[in-house]
């Protein structure tokens, strides 16, 4: 439970969050150590807090290291070749480099100046990343657009290079000091094609004026290009990663089930999966439904018009009135415990329907069954 | 008619018109107040302005208060509980804390500084968001964009710090106002990664200007992923939402109400919803034309070649004819009313057209008899 | 020809042409007039360049004017309703503000200082906007999305007017200048959030700097939200105006006149419209082919390998055999006048092929003959 | 070999990393040059550097001169004639500029001052350009898109001119030295307009702070814009290009060459291109699988879990368990020499699968033999 950070369960939950939390006191503890203004009392203090998050990070390490043989990707490795081989993976390497400053401590160093406290920053600062749900999306764009954004790069270094000559031409007798030698001039065309503009250089002649006012208007079309790259590049990602987690989960859901593979490939492009937290509303009695919703874990209660409740669990769905007849919603519905849904939107309800008339059917056998039981309740309530 | 924001009806447009006037007037006094080279008598006027304005917002408060109960969302509820139900609903907080200063006033504080004015001013503004018609929109993207939001926002941080320790190492020494602690260089960090480059702090040593200047560009690459993340999941949301706007007003269209539910749903996807107010020129003569449009509520006035004219109401169609024939518009058409039109584009018509050629029936007998009435009218003119 | 901006006609295009060499003229005379170190020679050329472009914007005016009653958009009306209905649309109005300052001049006022000069300028820049050929795409992208532009907007707002509030009191008591009222840290907050950051008002307390910091990673996410409207908004407009123009392009290619109006729409959607001006190559022997080429209007010539060459006029394609044989180009194509060309890739050409095996079945039968005919031609080259 | 920087063979890639190696060098070299606190034994070495580096592009542009006529562009040119285009072709250029100072030192100019190598610099960085991949798909993104990027240059311009012009006659009397001339207001406006901001000159009044703000608003705006049309562009030009780099793999895989080239058309739309260099692990046993992957050339090693291994070369397929079983990875693939793969997702498998049954039919027959193998080996390695 310990070992995966993206586990579901409860248990693994805890244990993130308690981790988040040491961690942020231990970046916390970093941070205000290196303001010199602080009196040795506090400074006495944050150095033991300090040297608490380290031990943790090392016992972590090791109980992490311990479970690495349970870890699927390993389970052909032999004990030890399980262990080794999470050690020189990323996170493993990360919990080291976390841990390497208390190692340092044992060898003699000891936690003295403010040098030190920046050498542990940058080391734990890299174990919140481990926490990021979306990190290897983000990861997988870049590296399916490496070409592009190397061409990106390319043509930042190509202008960056040509503009700080071109400068270092222009204002080199009026700003000598700035502008004197092309490194100089390269920082202010770093700082120009970013659009950054700190203000510390700027050019004073009119050639250098121009040279900067075409640098500008080109930082604007690189970070175009940039975002048009990645932007293309996240949609296609996401579209597959999507298509996978719904894949995992459709399973769950009995009407799917019994499906050939071809048209449940269909219909898993077209669903969308949704977490919700415990005591959610989902749907609002009242509100424009364009969209039915079908329960893969979890639990949600419906509340009826008449005051009454009722549960729904895995496998269940609901929604469908309001796409079938075409009204507001008629009943809310909150999720009990945390819940995935899958949620179908209107649009692609009748795409489908038109090509597997024995999903369209069961769906409405089951909606009219509930608004006949509606009825009912209601005329009982009343009496 | 004063409980919805969103209400399409004239009696609300007003309220809300006369709402955003009021808030404004309270806006731009509150700010007013906080200059200090006012001198007493205006200072007064203004005071003037901002109770009324509070005293308003009260009297607003508690109308809207009176009729929750008239809401669809509450009618299940009893009166009393719909008006719990609203006031801490979120438009209800932001009512609360809009006349809070108003129970703080006649509480004893009154408006003396300027402070007092600086938290008015903060709950005044959040009421203008209830005006945005499409700030569910973009919360429910960035709702459902949450995990590589965040993924982007820990990427931020993770730069930020990084980049931060290196600068406080290499800059320390130089200078160690501006980076002698660590709280101090992230403040660089975030000026920096945002681009922002307010020139306050800037490094003078290599290898900070190397880091900065990595850190730039980090800035254009997070930025790009932040837009690539929301461009893409507002597109997704845009085609949901325009779904669910088409299916709401497609039931008026008579040519449409007769088709089933499938095929309804394939032409729902094609249409466009676009508003228009009174005395506008949807089509113009001699336009190239590549949309036909349907009136799902008001009035349009097709000016006919020969100078006569035409009334269109709820239900009717025009601009067929550079469908079918491909000419550019032969007559311009304007509303006479606000007035929603569904637009349906050539390159859709088309497609539609192959699946149900009932449709396309329709509308070409239409547009034949159209042809034939404008000749008789045309030759009839002439003579 | 005078008429209009956009004909594709030669001479209308050395109108164009002309209008904008005087244009130009005009505005850099305007700007240069603004430098107070010119000496009084110099200024009085100036003052007559500028006396001339406006009396030749008069002149162009009056011609406007004159041939109004041309125009397809108002031959329903009479000739001096034409020339008043052009002079109140906005390319009449554009054009009478920007010869205003003549009539100020008959008027007595004269161009003394450097304000009169400003003036025209304002006026003049404007002119610029008619020649921009996608000015009407953009426009169309801002309209249809104005609801979520204005929710963009209005977030924007209320960001701004918060923290303005927030850190006028944060910094009031340190930086009584900067942030003492509230109109003058709504400006710091401006500077702040579009992530310009001047570096003239800058937070120096703790929470300023937070409320700064907050500030500035809000600005990346609204930049963000208005990149995703926007980018979604013009993908949609690009593709129904390309629709368009292909539409009124097909017809000239006697290959897709003959067929029926429904496959027509669905090759439609997959043409897109490219514009070479003369003498440019078009395909390049031995590169890899992923497209074919009908020419709409103008005309190439195909350099045939064995030295010769062909020119094919309006209405003939080239580029088949690529994507038939699955080859590099086997002869380099270029135009031999300004050539619009109706391209078709290889991805949509066999989508196409599958429906409709007439087209296919006619791009097959010339290729076969092409490649006959080279045969003999090379064969005949080497005897 | 030495002639094509995009060709894949071992030798092009070491002349490629050779000639990148010497640029460095020589870049460094001149950068470095230009810092005049350098003393005189270094900048002697440094001139030296540069000698040499301009003597290897001198012999390098001879050489690519001489097997010009290789190209198979040029094949029909006469030996003369095809060095000579190549000499006017971009890459010739680039050549000639480069080495064009060393004509310059034969003509007796010398390398003496920093200007000198200024003009290097400019024309060596160029260079670079050669070995940017994906730099064609940018330029054409650029060209395909002309129309809509022009307009968006048109309107920063003319909001340029017209803030220029506001801010001039607002601050013209409380700062004559910055803003009193229309050149320096524009300075400021380009600053603002790009959101650089680097504080060298900021209005003060009232008025041109308005001005200021509403340039800065538009400033986002513009970028959104250029962001959107760039976006757009990207996408497709992308998406074509991929289809060709596709459609020339697609051959050398035995399962894809027996299909009609309609029905490969379709299938080429659903591959993508991915290349490994050697030593990479493509699917890690464990993992959550979406896609198959076939091999267009190279080499793969699969691990199985009994701890055996298989090679698989080109024309291979792999993966496709996890697709028609929807269970995790079973073994790790890695690659053993560079590979290109074509990887087909899960969710454009089954929509190929559905309309070619006999490519589903051969990756089942293929799927279940593997299976048995594997058993095989299981029962055999466990006794």
């Amino acid at each position: 439970a310990l070992l995966r950070y993206s586990d579901p369960t409860p248990g693994a939950r805890q244990v993130r969050v308690a981790h988040l939390i040491v961690l942020g006191i231990g970046l916390f503890a970093v941070i205000l150590l290196s303001v010199d203004e602080l009196d040795g009392q506090i400074r006495h203090v944050l150095r033991i807090v300090i040297w608490t998050v380290t031990f943790l990070f090392l016992i972590e390490y090791l109980a992490r290291l311990w479970v690495a043989p349970e870890a699927p990707h390993y389970d052909q490795d032999s004990e030890t070749g399980a262990r080794l081989r999470w050690a020189v993976s990323i996170q493993g390497l990360i919990g080291l480099l976390a841990i390497l400053p208390a190692f340092m401590f044992f060898g003699g160093y000891g936690i003295t100046g403010s040098d030190a406290a920046s050498v542990f920053c940058i080391l734990w600062i890299m174990k919140v990343g481990l926490h990021a749900p979306a990190f290897s999306t983000l990861f997988r764009v870049m590296s399916n657009e490496r070409a592009p954004i190397a061409s990106v790069l390319i043509l930042f270094a190509i202008l960056l290079m040509m503009a700080a000559t071109a400068a270092h031409i222009f204002e080199r007798v009026r700003q000598p000091e700035q502008f004197g030698s092309l490194p100089n001039a390269m920082w202010w065309a770093v700082v120009t094609l970013t659009t950054t503009g700190y203000g510390d250089v700027v050019p004073l002649t009119l050639g250098g004026r121009l040279v900067g006012s075409l640098l500008m208007i080109s930082g604007i079309a690189v970070l175009a290009l940039m975002t048009g790259v990645l932007a293309t590049g996240f949609a296609q990602e996401e579209r597959r990663r999507e298509y996978l987690r719904v894949w995992e989960q459709v399973a769950r859901v009995p009407l799917f089930a019994s499906l050939g593979v071809v048209t449940l490939s269909e219909i898993v492009g077209k669903l969308r999966t949704r977490y919700y937290p415990a005591r959610i509303t989902v749907v609002r009695r009242g509100d424009a439904g364009d969209s039915m919703f079908f329960i893969s874990s979890g639990e949600v209660e419906v509340r009826l018009p008449n005051g009454g409740s009722v549960r729904l669990g895995e496998g269940a769905f609901f929604g469908e009135m309001a796409l079938l007849e075409r009204q507001p919603r008629t009943a809310s519905v909150a999720t009990t415990k945390p819940t995935t849904l899958l949620v179908l939107y209107a649009s692609d309800f009748y795409e489908i329907a038109s090509h597997i008339p024995k999903l369209a059917e069961a769906v409405e056998v089951e909606a009219k069954r509930r608004r006949e039981e509606n009825l009912e309740r209601q005329t009982a309530g009343r009496r």
